[in-house]
């Protein structure tokens, strides 16, 4: 269940960054020498090869991968890479970048469950903070984990498995056993309850957002998920 | 109290509609005459000139202007711009775009209040959307004020204006009478207390950061600035 990074550029290796401050267990795939040099330099396990080629994605073991990042600065490239790489594992999580918006649906229709054009957040970026430059500052903290360890960690409500599908928030006190805020519930259909009340019966399918520390956090997965047969990603370890 | 963009590129023109979508008021300065043009197809206000002259900038009024946004593709130009801005209005506010790694901290050091970078942007959100991807699609929706119009806002506790400084969130009733959360405090000194609880006094220069719909919002506006004689940006209308 590993993650697989194409393109060791420079936001190729930010990402590798992140996912390592993470502990995630990833790869990387660049055609250049000198980046797969950079790569190895900095500890990270990488691959020479051209990411576009089922080969390539097969050498990486692309079938058992969770997820693929198509970070390469060419849309053509990153196109075809999405393509290969969901034609060998339908299951893979794939997510692209887009340097142009003409590719942004282009990427989309080629099967990226998500795509980012850089131009476009960091425009909506540069907007935000100029219009709320404080919530931006606490988003972007509590998305990076880095303010005083509180972030946003998001829980799937398997009815196997969590005893409180059909019970109501307080009858879960998960604010009283975790201290962790309940920040929103998506229901399976789509629909957002933001700041649910206490009333709120909790349904098989949902998502729970959740604010707290990693201990907070972890306290609420063990509340959701009791005999620890997860397949959530747990949250982050304290640091 | 206008809003000023320079440069009407591809991340200008974004940065522009989301202005324009939440009803503030700004002017473009842009050095081609084609992006002039373009400018005002979008009924936008633009003027014509070089962004890193004063005589540009006082043509745009920036003595009187709330905040400038530099989003030109020269760093150098940009940090002209923020420079120049910064010394003919010392108090306004100014958001830089950093098109290199190398830009971010020469821009904070010429007086940028806040410096985005789109390509570590883009990176940031590209883990983001492959580590949690639910948290980043709710977090984005509420940054946009597209989830059913479920949106952070942040309240700047004035000891002048608002009546419940020295007393509790329990007191305030801010939860029962608005409906909003509120998702964290952050004191004057900078420190963080995330999904607070009833019993926190609130203090003077606590900043707030509430979710809630606009309508909630404004209720907790009206709770915590009274008397309306605001310097707050109120939150949006709701659509
Ligand atoms: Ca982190
Ligand atoms: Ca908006």
């Amino acid at each position: 269940s590993h993650y697989i990074v194409c393109g060791f550029g420079r936001m190729g290796k930010q990402i590798c960054n992140e996912f390592n401050s993470e502990s995630i267990q990833f790869v990387i795939i660049d055609k250049a020498p000198d980046k797969i040099e950079a790569a190895r330099n900095a500890n990270y396990i990488a691959v020479e090869g051209d990411a576009t080629l089922d080969e390539t994605l097969q050498n990486v073991k692309v079938q058992d991968a969770l997820c693929i990042v198509a970070s390469l600065s060419s849309d053509a490239e990153n196109l075809y890479t999405i393509l290969s790489a969901k034609t060998l594992n339908p299951k893979i999580r794939a997510i692209a970048r887009a340097n142009t918006e003409e590719a942004v649906k282009k990427l989309q229709r080629a099967g990226a469950d998500t795509v980012v054009s850089p131009h476009l957040t960091g425009a909506r970026r540069l907007a935000a903070a100029a219009l709320r430059p404080q919530v931006m500052d606490f988003v972007d903290g509590i998305l990076a984990g880095t303010e005083g360890s509180f972030y946003i960690e998001e829980f799937l409500l398997d009815p196997s498995i969590c005893p409180f599908v059909g019970k109501s928030l307080s009858e879960a006190r998960l604010r009283s056993q975790s201290g962790a805020l309940v920040l929103a519930i998506r229901r399976a259909d789509g629909t957002l309850i933001g700041g649910p009340s206490a009333e709120e019966i909790l349904q098989a399918g949902d998502i729970l957002f959740c604010m707290g520390t990693a201990t907070q956090l972890r306290q609420i997965n063990r509340i959701l998920v009791p005999n620890q047969g997860t397949s959530l990603r747990p949250p982050h370890e304290e640091k």
